[in-house]
């Protein structure tokens, strides 16, 4: 009994050095993606004309099953928009309660984590740090590095949806911005409880 | 609202170069916790007094949840037991239809895949190759490189499980051995079907 084509093994590289793939596309995500994001809405209205590449990552595509792992890369590159940091959306997983592993390959950076509740946390990425995101929490990622890109391999369940529309409205409770030249993590004078 | 203890994130690194953590102790598994694996028993007789380190690899001890995701690194040294590469004893997940993904960072090796109908795959790994084992396969990691460590981040579902007994019991349809200074994958005399 030969096993269904969804159950076949895959196997995809992706570069340690860039994180990118010469097996799949990577879907990308410009400035004008991320309109009502950042905080500072001059200095983002003077970016989004040139609408730089903020962030790409990889979707395989997997078959939505509560068995199956979907994986990739996620490559946010360095740049700010006023005193912010490039980041991701970030999002909930539509089943709030499972959970995303992060492996960070390369560049420097936070992992921004919130539950619906407004409990939060932020973790520090270098290169070598496995970060566990537990289940219920929003989580994105900053890079705060000055000119490398932010690179990790992540996993989660198949089946878990992204719910990119909470985040959309409400936004974090916290920021990433540089004072100083150093990354401060700040109160988010939008977040709407 | 804070959330449980078990809810919590949790950074761990694990060394890009050598996949071993400063935070958390590997598993390790010398020949002598591998008796009847390797098809020459009189080459593994004669290694075992030595007691080789095979590999090792990390658990997190992370709550079995079926929301958690599980994750470490695996790293499986060079070596051969006659002309059989070193490799992990290989398991069935408990929960039989969940996957796991492997991110290879370093060395030379196969991923050997068998589901319980005798449906076998190899697939070979290099550094920057992502491996998805698909749901229902028993997987086994075999270092091929002469004197190179294979080293591997890994995630599954924390509430998978592990059944070791099912592969013990009746090994793998396949081996994979040197010939003329190359690996070929060759049937297993001894599978019991």
């Amino acid at each position: 009994m030969p096993a269904p084509a969804e159950m076949l093994s895959k196997l995809v590289r992706f570069s340690l050095a860039d994180g990118m793939s010469s097996d799949v596309a990577p879907i990308q995500r410009r400035l004008s993606n991320m309109k009502g994001m950042y905080a500072d809405e001059a200095a983002y209205a003077g970016m989004v004309r040139d609408d730089p590449l903020v962030y790409e990552f990889h979707d395989m595509g997997l078959p939505e099953s509560e068995g199956a792992i979907a994986f990739g890369t996620s490559i946010i590159y360095a740049g700010k928009v006023g005193d912010e940091y490039f980041m991701t959306k970030g999002h909930f997983h539509t089943i709030l309660a499972t959970s995303e592993v992060y492996y960070c390959l390369r560049g420097h950076g936070y992992m921004l984590m919130e539950n619906p509740e407004g409990d939060w946390e932020a973790r520090e990425l270098t290169p070598g740090c496995a970060l566990y995101v537990p289940e219920r929490y929003a989580h994105r990622s900053i890079n705060v590095g000055s000119d490398t890109p932010l690179i990790t391999f992540f996993a989660f369940r198949a089946d878990a949806g992204h719910n990119y529309g909470a985040i959309e409205t409400r936004g974090f409770r916290k920021r990433i911005v540089e004072r100083y030249g150093r990354p401060e993590i700040i109160d988010n004078p939008g977040w709407k409880a």
